[in-house]
């Protein structure tokens, strides 16, 4: 399959990476930030465009969820394959008479930051199962796991990532204010958040638990409270503790 | 310095285990839970005892906040140091006439789950310069990274940990509830959540945050509120978006 790539955010990005990891040409990289798409055609050796795309016969749109529906129009040919990347889009969004699909990196991609891409899962959908064999297959390529997976199943897997990794992130982004604060190194946390986990490689996170709310100790959540001095903190601490008390009967 | 280690919960376990595996002579194991004790015993060959408290120069008491101040009355000798290993306690929660310490060990410690000590932060303080001295040569034997530190600066390290542990292991447990209620494997996550983690050792947190919220994709923020149909998933969804979006002034 002759590939072009649209987009040249992190997704786009570490896509190109590991397809021209995987010794899959990429025909060119397609988009509107020239100075992002000549990174990624230096780095990948990949010829880059703004103004002309390219003929091929599979299109992997990588753009921000907000902008798939445009670019997609911008495909004018019926017999070729496109798919886009997002968890949280049906297939139906792409406007054009071609063959649809999506093609879903489960992962949290920063341009800065290296990725076994082997470990990461694809979740495949086409509207044929022709496509969706050669799509498979492709991200078999790349990664051990892969999967199809239907829009209403993607959708769910996108928001367990939202729980799992955006808002994970978030609270560490609040536990750095907070050490920040008193001029505690962030470092002294880098082994506790490590061990907090590799603690769910092996066990239920729900049996993993610890901290003042599960052992409903209201002297140390009280400590906390008049310690904080941030709003934003307090909400969050509260809440945090309110739902960890429900789900243990504290 | 002749050592008794007083609790059977998680963490006088890993610190019994810790003094082992350093060639630290622990001389009794003491509490009231005797299988614990047993268990504690019979693994890391110390002699344990519920009724007969042995005289020691250091007595480790690693209990739960609320029975540190009982138990440290059952110390009656003057002439020995006595610490607690609470995050959230002062020295002067110990009651007795002896030479009064913290011990604190900040990681979250499961029986089951095996830990590096080494890479454990310790955080000493203690009422002379000549006991501090001896307690950070001690943790010094198990760890590298050992700091001196006050109760001010301990109640912040234990509030940081709560938000960068406790919040993010609830987090991963409600992620798991959305993932279940659809079929979906945990394990699919695990790679994002490896990666969510590895990023924050080489990027600040608040540069690392990707998701809806940050970009204020307010489509895919109002269709994960559709799916969600836990009252507890909604309130966490709806509040750590909104923080999020405070931080990033989306």
């Amino acid at each position: 399959m002759k590939t072009v790539i649209i987009g040249s955010g992190n997704v786009a990005y570490h896509l190109a990476k590991a397809f021209k990891q995987n010794n899959i040409t990429v025909h060119q990289i397609f988009g509107r930030n020239d100075i992002e798409l000549e990174n990624i055609s230096e780095k990948f050796n990949i010829p880059f465009s703004t103004e002309q795309l390219e003929d091929a016969d599979f299109y992997l749109i990588s753009v921000s969820d907000n902008a798939v529906e445009e670019v997609s129009s911008w495909i004018k040919k019926d017999d070729v394959l496109v798919a886009h990347t997002s968890g949280s889009l049906p297939m139906e969004i792409l406007k054009g008479n071609y063959r649809k699909a999506s093609f879903y990196p489960l992962q949290t991609f920063s341009k800065t930051k290296n990725l076994d891409y082997s470990k990461i899962p694809f979740f495949i959908e086409a509207e044929s199962q022709v496509d969706e064999k050669s799509l498979f297959e492709l991200a078999s390529i790349i990664s051990e796991n892969v999967e199809t997976s239907d829009y209403e199943r993607r959708k769910y897997i996108h928001l367990t990532a939202v729980f799992a990794c955006n808002f994970v992130n978030h609270l560490f982004a609040r536990a750095k204010e907070i050490s920040d604060s008193q001029d505690l190194p962030f470092q002294y946390f880098i082994p506790l958040i490590d061990e907090t986990v590799e603690k769910i490689h092996h066990m239920e996170p729900k049996l993993a638990q610890t901290g003042p709310a599960v052992r409903g100790d209201e002297r140390v959540l009280k400590l906390h409270e008049d310690l904080i001095t941030k709003e934003e903190h307090l909400r969050i601490y509260q809440m945090m503790n309110e739902s960890i008390k429900k789900m243990y009967d504290k």
